[in-house]
């Protein structure tokens, strides 16, 4: 497969120009993630450095080193770091793969489509303990707190999804509960690794926090929508799945909060009858702004998220924070 | 389900005076392990407390707590780690039951079998990542970093077994390795945790670290054995999945390297074509002594691990120690 020789090291040139203050020490995360992610013996070499191919935006390696820049000083603490959040976000990316039954991602078959649901299974387990010893790895006990601490309840977000499926009277409130576990909490302990270990005060520290739990809330939301509007062309992953694992998201529990008697009960009876692809749902989504309020509550968790960087001296790196905050909000558009 | 009812921290009589040294430590563990298994969400918490009746020997908090007796002090930090390697043991049981499909263990439905895969996939995810939290909760980073170091050999060594599936001209000394990977090295952990955090100088740590290894190994030759010659009725869980997963283990491997080039064929045949099962096999396994091959390096493995614990002064901890090395390969018979 000529894909698995791109590099996965390789950001998009808008990456690049994005990440350029910690471009460098990117560089270095990326050397630490591939020192670690190879094995001497071969199948389990070429399962784990596939599985590198699977990330690919190194957002939160990203976040934990533009934070730490912003806040003053990159140590090698937080390069290390760096390497494991992205090892825990490639874990979940790939037992995700494995539950969503999806067959593409980043352009490329997931482990589960090109090996199985086994291999999933056990590269996912072999990538979260690789992190948890990397992270041991520093001489500070903080740093395995945090990382074990958030990637237990982005686990715990994923179990309450699941208990979610079919649920269509979900409340916003539950729905934004869940994403804040599953995905909010692994870019709020990035920054908040960042701050921590830059040496901010407790009170920047939840500031930073913050951004990166408001952030990753906003990047949900926009990533559901995209699920909904988006073009797997585009993407570069299996799109409709939500629907299909009756996923409920915020553009279908708007719509169902505010549809007419008549509106909801066609709705959830194409909803529960498995019959929903994105194309038959417009008609309720655009009648009742599903998709539009979506973007806004998106636009509104970016807004606040940006900000809580306030509490930063200004610098290239908190620029970029930043427009961080308004690029993930963008990708649904 | 009355078996749901059934108290999880219940040992069996034999194993409750088994462990009698440590009776008062191990409940102190049991209670841990409760108190960090519930969640205020109903459907984790159905999830991970039906999880946590799935394991139930206990035995790697028992040799980690008998190890540190023996060495003469059981710690906090000791109570903590042993809830934490308990909690390592229970993901991997949770994830070896969707890898092997099984229906059945500890004469419970596995988690697969009562809800899904996924939610599988989850609770092992859950388990995991909540061990590694509560490793972290200890002031010193070495707990984590040995917890973290064997958790990723254990997977390491599951995802290579994955790849010896149908590779049925596997060697001794590789299949040996696997095993020593995927089993031996949390029971290795296990005592080299109980022996370090007692404050053993770091040769006789090595013994004990040893100890745990080659009791492993014995432990899991015996449990490959179950799978050929147990009785479900007195084993609690589904067998023969090795040969519907296509394992090469012990007794196979011994037979396939004795016998003539005609035994050989057929029994290949038999075992390519899916058709093997115990009842099949078993009068190739008379013929060559597979079964009894494969009792004898169990054997020699726990006499080797027994002989460890000379370095260690007599009490009533280390004879538990040594008759553990007994137990473990007597299950088989």
């Amino acid at each position: 497969m000529s894909t698995l020789t791109a590099d996965p090291g390789t950001l998009s040139p808008a990456l690049q120009t994005l990440y350029a203050p910690v471009a460098e020490e990117l560089a270095q995360v990326e050397a630490i993630f591939r020192r670690e992610m190879h094995h001497p013996h071969p199948y389990v070499d070429e399962l784990v450095r596939y599985g590198c191919l699977l990330g690919g935006k190194r957002l939160r390696p990203a976040l934990l080193l533009l934070t730490a820049k912003a806040a003053g000083k990159v140590t090698s603490e937080h390069l290390t770091l760096a390497a494991v959040v992205e090892m825990v976000h490639t874990a979940t990316l790939v037992h995700d793969d494995v539950l969503d039954n999806a067959q593409m991602r980043r352009h490329l078959a997931t482990v589960n489509a090109r090996w199985d649901n086994e291999a999933s299974v056990l590269l996912g387990d072999y990538l979260f303990t690789h992190a948890f010893h990397l992270a041991s790895t520093i001489d500070s006990v903080l740093g395995c707190r945090l990382i074990g601490h958030s990637t237990n309840i982005v686990c715990e977000g994923e179990l309450r999804q699941k208990g979610t499926r079919g649920q269509f009277d979900l409340g916003e409130a539950e729905y934004l509960q869940v994403i804040e576990a599953k995905t909010a909490e692994l870019t709020a302990c990035s920054c908040r690794l960042g701050a921590l270990f830059a040496g901010l005060p407790e009170a920047k520290v939840e500031q930073l926090d913050l951004y990166g739990r408001e952030l990753g809330i906003a990047f949900q939301i926009a990533d559901d929508l995209l699920d909904l509007e988006g073009e797997e062309d585009a993407t570069g992953k299996s799109l409709g799945t939500d629907l299909e694992k009756q996923k409920p998201t915020l553009p279908l529990i708007h719509t169902l909060r505010e549809a007419s008697a008549e509106d909801r009960r066609q709705l959830l009876e194409l909803l529960t009858t498995e019959q929903a692809t994105p194309t038959t749902l417009l008609p309720y989504l655009n009648r009742y702004g599903g998709l539009e309020y979506a973007k806004q509550r998106a636009q509104e968790f970016a807004a606040q998220s940006r900000g809580r960087l306030d509490c930063l001296p200004d610098s290239p790196a908190k620029s970029v924070l930043q427009m961080v905050a308004e690029f993930v909000v963008q990708r649904s558009h």
